[in-house]
C-alpha cells in the first residue's frame, strides 16, 4: 500500500489542473482517498461563495483517486452525480472519497465534501459515481 | 430576453472562478446558455488531457445559467451527472445547456460537452441536473 | 439489423418482470429503444399518479435495450440517473432511449418516458445512463 | 414520531404498486426509511436474477419516505442516481435510506439495497436522490 499511495501521491502531483486550482492529496487508503483545497478568493462565485465547479472538481478527483486505488493502478472516473447541500465558505475545502463497490474492472465510489468554517466541519455536497480501470 | 441576457452576463462577469478558469458565456436564450473555454496547459491531467473537474466546471455551471434563464433571475444548481465519453483536448471546449423542463420554482437542464481538435466537434460528455431559484 | 431486432425482442420477452408490469417492446432500431406500457391502476402511487418506479424501470429498461443494440449483444445498465418532471397519468407511457456515446465495451444512453393524455404526449422524465457488455 | 411512522405506513398502504409489486414498509425513523421486498419469480429478468426496475423502484421509494419522514410529511421524489453493483437475487430485498442533508422544503437521501441471499445481507446497489416536500 505504500507504493500504491506513493504512486497515487506521483499522479496526483503530475495533474496541472490541480495545481493550478491549488489542491492537495492529503490522505489516501486501499479504497480511500482525501484531497483538501485551502480555499482562496479566485475559488468564488458571484455570491462569494466556493463555485459549485471547484467543489465537482473535488468529487470527480477525489472519487478517481479512491476508485484508483481500490483497482490498483491507473483509473479513470467515468460517470459521477453530485448534489449540494449547503453553499460552503471559509478557509479549507476537504473531500473524502470511499469504493463502496469494487470489481476487477470498475469501483463505485461515495464521496463527501466538507468546508472548515470556524474550526466546524460543514458537509457541502455528497457525490457517487464510478471509476474505472484504464486500459494497460 | 436583452435584458436577460445582460444580466446573465454580468452574473457570470463575476464569477472568480469563471475568470480564474478562463471560460466565457459565448451564447444565451430564453432557455439556452453556452460556455466556452480555450484550452491550456494548466487545464490538463496527468495524460495531457483536460480534466475531468475542469469539464465538470462546465457543465455545473452551463445548466446554471440556462436554468436561470428559464426561471428568469438568480438561480443555482442544486444536483447534477456527468457521464464522460471521450477524453478532450484541442483548442477550445464549448458546453451548451437546455432547459428541458421548466416548472415555477425549478428547471432541469441537459447540457452538452464538445471539444474542437483540428477544427472538428467531438462530444466529450453529456450532463443532467437540476437548477431551483434562488430564495429572494 | 433484422437478427439483432428480433434477439432484442425474444430477451424482452424472457423477462418475467416486464411481463409482470405489462411492458412492451414497441420498437428498436441501430442505437434506439422504445419501450411502452399501458397504464393501469396498479400503476399507481396513493394520489392516483403513475409511481415513479413504473417510471424508472422504463428508464432502466429502455437504456439497457437501446445500449444493448448499440453495442450489438448481451449488456446490463450500471448505473442511470432520472429526473421527473410532471406527473405522469393517462393511458400509456412510451419511453424512448438513445445511445448517444458508444464505445467498445460501454455505451451512454439518454431516455425521454412521455404520457399520453387525452392523445397528447407530456414529457414525464428525462434519463441518461451506462450500459456495459455482458461479460462472454 | 409515532404519528409521523403511522402517517408513512398509511402512505405507503394507499400505493396501489408497492402492493402490486409485493413491497412493505418494515421500518421508519426521524430521517430514515427501510422497504422489503420478498423476491418472487414475477421480480426477474432474463438470467434469472432480479430486474433492475425491480431494485430502482426500491430506490426511489425508500429515498421517498426517509425524505418525507425527514420533512415531516407529503413529499415526492424529484430525482435520483442508481449504481448497481452486483446481480441480486436470494430470498428477500431490503432497502434502506436516510436522508443525509435536510433543508426546509428538500432532503437529499441516500440509500443502500441488500439482498439476502442463505442467511447473508449483500450490497447490490446505492443510489442517491433529491426528495422536495409536496406544494400543500
Amino acid at each position: 500500500m505504500d507504493d500504491l499511495s506513493a504512486f497515487a501521491r506521483q499522479i496526483f502531483e503530475s495533474q496541472p489542473f490541480s495545481q493550478f486550482i491549488g489542491a492537495r492529496l492529503t490522505g489516501s487508503g486501499p479504497r480511500d482517498a482525501e484531497i483538501s483545497l485551502p480555499i482562496s478568493g479566485q475559488h468564488q462565485q458571484q455570491h462569494g461563495f466556493v463555485h459549485g465547479g471547484v467543489i465537482s472538481y473535488l468529487a470527480d478527483n477525489t472519487i478517481t483517486f479512491a476508485g484508483g486505488l481500490a483497482l490498483g493502478g491507473n483509473a479513470l472516473t467515468s460517470e459521477f452525480k453530485i448534489n449540494y447541500l449547503k453553499p460552503a465558505r471559509g478557509s479549507l475545502l476537504v473531500a473524502r472519497a470511499h469504493a463502496t463497490g469494487v470489481g476487477k474492472r470498475q469501483a463505485v465510489c461515495q464521496c463527501e465534501i466538507y468546508s472548515i468554517e470556524d474550526g466546524e466541519e460543514k458537509l457541502c455536497a455528497i457525490a457517487q459515481g464510478t471509476v474505472v480501470a484504464a486500459a494497460q
